[in-house]
């Protein structure tokens, strides 16, 4: 066993027996005398590895057959263009829901590409809450509704999966899109819900460099923009079955593994009751606590991503001096939030919550 | 030592000492107890190897101050479209010279953004040689000459830098941008001759998932295109040291240490001679047979990619059989070309060529 726990929100923990076999397999995967780094990508034993990784995907997360499922590069931050170029095809009009930062960030990319209206926003609120389904307004020509699943700064998580039938008017099958970069993979989710999903690979599934794309195959047919390079356009992508061009093999094979320890963890109803026992632990302790602080929702708090702040903001450097003699490191919020987030993605054990709890209580117990 | 010698044309082999070390660092970096793959990027950690990866490719290269270096995502092939979107300009027509297929792949999607005029082409020849530079026809109001500096399939290696200014006339400081994906880093080169050049890491420098650009800083101040994504304007990258999202951090750290194996292999000019030692043993063996067969002009033939036909295709199966059992793999020619490549970029050492050129006069003697 190592001993830290690693809480960065991202490139961020991975399950330590992923990384012991990537290890052993590093100069020789499977006997062939390759690192998977030296494979032909349409090699047969890449092929293999980047088949098995999707079928485990495919069947983990239950993805309907319709819906095709792409490796991509760029991250998230490719995607905020590449679903407008993409998906607003003659309409020019997407709406957004605003609920942070990567809201935010995708709505301001979008805005290169066509119309945006906000359909709901937490904004007032500080952007500590989602907006209720029954405040979103859905334009009758809008080509696609976008959110953010979770937010990885403000530690906000949307606990629900929008039914648009109910808001959408006349505009009923409009496509559903999300990010779910910070908390895919971490609960069940219903495919048939959406559209278009897609996540960094960097939170819950492997290293950064991969971009995992589930987009339903009817919406391939709309014709992107005059103006998208050809690496941008989901089509390009779903006919070559990912190998367009050489994908990110080596964050793909960890991929693979990833989904294999989530098959024996036993899939995504298992990871999620651990994932809600974890995020409880954090959350019983700061709201029972006048030392800590936890600014978001209860309803609509992030099993990921938890932000919280100490009452005295003098004692936060001694609070992650002392986390980190404990091994408790990548506590530091975020710049623009300040304070501590711990971010507790699928790898990260249930006893690296209890020592961050354990250490939380010490440390309130020697400074309140 | 590993058993088998890998001749893919990329992803290709890498430096067994480079993942003996990444094998030995796998679970815990340098103490942190931390995997690189599971590092902030924002970290002081991978901070430090990044900057690291980057002063050795800066100090092999002498790459001059005022030249950036980026780390991208997405492949040679998004470059196709990052080029023309940032360095067109209002000037809206570049040059290009087409010596094969992935000259034809840039000039297709450079189409897309722009008008193109073929400065030169080897299409003539069969894309069997490299066009003279007397040939090349610079248009007076083109904003760049875009050349690939080694073609991968064809085989097909520009042995000398382009000195435009010889025949550019009035257009004489038009910058010159190279696709160095399959040679870079085999020879010394001289960056300050270039304004723009870029090279997918999966042949000489690393994993795929990662492509390195050098531009010099006053393109930067070129308008890119409307409608070219943030994630694809290089200002956006170079404003925030690659770090505008979350770049691909283990490919990286690979190529960290293989910058580290280059520096102890004497750098580029050591480097070349190996490399150039290595080509001529295959090519001596090509021109001495009438078993073997090498289509590409002499003075032209690639040091990376070496393409070869037997007399009798027929022969091909037994061929790559009878090579697989000697430990000789990924021999299979592109299937546009057919025959046999043996890809033998920086990290196939001498030996696996030695064992390469003695298995193919065993087959000749065997089969002639």
């Amino acid at each position: 066993m190592r001993k830290i726990y690693n809480f960065s929100a991202g490139p961020a923990v991975l399950p330590e027996e992923v990384l012991e076999q990537a290890r052993e397999e590093m100069l020789d995967w499977h006997g062939s005398g390759m690192s998977v780094m030296e494979m032909s990508h349409r090699g047969k034993e890449f092929m293999s590895i980047a088949d098995e990784t999707e079928s485990a995907l495919r069947e983990l997360a239950g993805i309907p057959d319709h819906y095709k499922v792409l490796f991509l590069q760029g991250g998230a931050s490719s995607q905020f263009a590449m679903v407008p170029m993409n998906l607003l095809g003659k309409k020019g009009k997407a709406d957004y829901v605003n609920t942070g930062q990567w809201s935010a960030k995708a709505i301001s990319e979008a805005k290169n590409y066509g119309s945006v209206q906000i359909a709901a926003s937490s904004e007032s609120d500080g952007f500590n809450s989602v907006p209720p389904l029954a405040q979103w307004h859905i334009s009758p020509d809008a080509a696609y509704v976008h959110y953010a699943s979770n937010e990885t700064i403000g530690g906000v998580e949307f606990q629900w999966t929008p039914d648009l039938s109910a808001v959408a008017g006349d505009n009923k099958n409009i496509p559903l899109v999300a990010d779910m970069s910070s908390n895919f993979l971490s609960r069940p989710f219903d495919v048939s819900k959406f559209g278009l999903i897609y996540a960094g690979a960097q939170k819950n599934v492997g290293p950064a460099g991969l971009v995992v794309v589930i987009v339903r195959e009817d919406l391939l047919d709309i014709p992107p923009l005059a103006g998208t390079p050809a690496m941008f356009r989901y089509k390009t992508h779903a006919d070559n079955a990912s190998m367009y061009n050489t994908p990110p093999t080596y964050a793909i094979y960890i991929m693979g593994l990833v989904m294999e320890w989530l098959k024996k963890q036993g899939g995504l109803t298992a990871i999620e009751q651990r994932n809600i026992a974890k995020a409880k632990l954090i959350y019983d302790l700061i709201d029972v606590s006048s030392f800590y602080h936890c600014p978001v929702n209860q309803a609509d708090r992030s099993r990921m991503n938890v932000p919280f702040t100490l009452s005295d903001p003098g004692l936060d450097g001694a609070f992650l001096k002392q986390a980190q003699a404990h091994g408790l490191i990548q506590l530091k919020g975020h710049r623009s939030v300040g304070g501590m987030r711990a971010s507790i993605y699928n790898a990260m054990p249930l006893e690296g919550v209890q020592t961050l709890v354990t250490f939380m209580r010490e440390f309130e117990k020697n400074h309140a």
